[in-house]
């Protein structure tokens, strides 16, 4: 009757990264932070309960969509024209000077030469620029709220720029996944990109208007969530049955299409129940049990360090830059680079599904985590500090 | 990257048990036919679209546990001391009469004389009249409370027996499944019952006050109905594992315990939300999967047919008893034994954990899916019958 044991590891997965997670919230640490430091510990590292079995596996598979569909469906688009051609040049530049910096970092810690590199090496240094690049808006979001700059020129920045990040980000993500199976060609790949994007867009305008009609129709009903999750699933299915594409775009464009219903609120209601009651905690532990600390060397830890750096200060100096070009003055483009450091659960999303498909090594774990769960920590701090000696335009 | 084909399956069945639950609904069945009529189509029996894999099965086996413990969450146990005595003689027989006459089905179709039956036999036979005790009177008190009887004397009778119903049901459930191990005597598993209903009780004790304090203290925060999945799990993981008692025994008994702390609905809202977003329409969609039609022989279809006839007669005569000693008069013992009649999913949970553990033939799904769809259809009918030509007492 062993075949209850998964009851067991439930069991332990919830309360740990619940109650590391609350422990993490009380120093002022976002919840997420816990939750991953509660699956080091379950997992190899340390403590070996808990193994990541194909049960554990396809829930956290499974929380992945649902995060990446809330995504999607909290996209705020009215925001994304407020802010506009600034925004987007902010994150043009916030997404191109990480991914630049990220690929750089990987390479020259490989030290081999460019020539002599395999189209999988390549792909795996361009791969950790990718993971770079996925901007989590929402400690900046709370930090601003609370100093009363949220509504500011540089707060409406920060918001629009971290949209169409997330939008950029997974556009990027999509083509460097799609070209790690070793026997495509570069413009196959771009067709396929092409064609699914056309599919979504056809796919798109006949779902927004079934869930459009569902939403008017019958509201806040159990039904409205039900289909939203298959809509999610079938579209993430499709994204890499049909044209090889990640999954996970499937599920954030899915929650894109429908971010504009009436009832995307209560969708959204829904599934942060299931997320936070289920999901998100095994997907959080499950980054956790792959992390190996034990894998550690010295070069690991020099590697940590210096993607820290990198990963902090290609933010301030492509957002700041993308800032300063659009014409922000004085300390703002700094203000909205440091706005843009803290990375969260899209760079682990983007991480775990680069070690299944053979983009990333799992010894990267470790200081992907780190870089997490540091620019968390430092984003508020910062933003403090180069906000200070100003008044709040908007308390 | 066939990995992710669990996506479709998933997207399969909730749009299918959902859709087809609907109509049902719209026929006024309630949408567990529905549900179930989905699995049986998508399963071997029709279409063969959808397995039973490793994955579904465990996510069943979740839905189990919390529908288990939404069950013991929900049980009023101030109706429970309000009906008292009446109730408790209405349930015992009610319990006592389907096991019985299950069980003589089950035995005469077998057509094996007592002497020559091995243990495994008689436990099996024995194991239909325990599915066939399971009363599920959510359908009784909507037409009940339509009509206008549901604070009358019967239907005070009905609810109050219909609670106590459910915890004979698991207490006999529980002995006839441990003693299901071939190496074990009667003599250890009422031992390990009672050490485990001690343990429980020990623990029962502890976890309401943990849970009356967390009530207390946090309210309506997302740790409460966390920690309420947690004690499920544990409480299932333990029974099972260190008491050999079945898991859902484990969940029903968490759910008791905490089922009158103050944040009970609050719990029980969040928890009935991960049900139908995700894990009820799996549970419900897998025993239509293990359903073979195909298997149905011409002595299935009679014993289908008698099972149902025994299913109904025997909730009617055994309630109607226990209510005729208790003094009720006239058509009410009638419309007592009436309200009980309905089958629903405690029936079809034991009748999936008895096939998983060898005391059920997987055979016998389809008459069982019979007992409950047709029970459900006609104690509505049946109700509007018996109550007729009679005022509603408190309208």
């Amino acid at each position: 009757m062993l075949e209850i044991d998964f009851f067991l590891d439930l069991a332990i997965i919830l309360i740990s990264t619940k109650v590391l997670g609350l422990i993490t919230r009380r120093l002022e640490m976002p919840q997420v932070v816990g939750a991953l430091i509660a699956g080091v510990i379950l997992g190899p590292s340390l403590l070996d309960v808990v193994f990541e079995t194909d049960f554990i596996h396809k829930m956290a598979e499974l929380g992945v969509i649902a995060l990446m569909f809330t995504a999607g469906l909290e996209t705020d688009t009215d925001e994304l024209k407020k802010s506009g051609k600034a925004s987007l040049v902010i994150a043009l530049f916030g997404v191109l000077v990480p991914l630049g910096g990220g690929f750089l970092v990987s390479w020259l810690f490989a030290g081999s030469s460019l020539a002599q590199m395999t189209k999988i090496e390549l792909l795996q240094h361009i791969f950790i620029g990718v993971i770079l690049t996925a901007t989590s808006v929402s400690i900046t979001v709370e930090t601003l709220r609370e100093m009363g700059y949220l509504k500011s020129p540089t707060g409406t920045a920060i918001l629009g720029a971290a949209v169409i990040d997330d939008i950029i980000g997974i556009v990027v993500y999509t083509f460097v996944s799609s070209m790690a199976d070793e026997t495509v060609s570069l413009m196959s790949v771009v067709t396929r990109i092409v064609l699914f994007f056309l599919f979504a867009a056809v796919i798109g305008v006949i779902f927004y208007l079934v869930f459009k009609f569902l939403s008017y129709r019958y509201g806040k009903k159990r039904r409205v969530p039900i289909y939203g999750l298959v809509f999610a699933l079938l579209l993430s299915y499709a994204a890499e049955r049909f044209f090889g594409i990640a999954d996970i775009t499937g599920a954030y464009l899915a929650g894109l299409i429908i971010s504009n219903v009436r009832q995307a609120d209560y969708i959204s209601s829904k599934f942060e129940v299931l997320s936070y009651m289920l999901l998100s905690p095994i997907f959080f532990a499950s980054i956790g049990l792959q992390t190996r600390l034990s894998g550690l060397s010295g070069s690991i830890l020099a590697f940590s360090a210096v993607l820290l750096v990198v990963a902090i200060g290609s933010k301030v100096i492509g957002c700041g830059l993308g800032a300063k070009i659009m014409g922000y003055r004085g300390k703002d483009p700094l203000r909205i680079g440091v706005g843009m450091i803290s990375r969260g659960e899209v760079a682990l999303i983007l991480a775990g599904k680069g070690a299944a498909i053979g983009l990333m090594n799992n010894t990267l774990f470790a200081p992907l985590i780190l870089v997490v769960v540091i620019t968390t920590l430092l984003t508020p701090v910062l933003l403090k500090l180069v906000y200070k000696g100003d008044t709040a335009a908007i308390p």
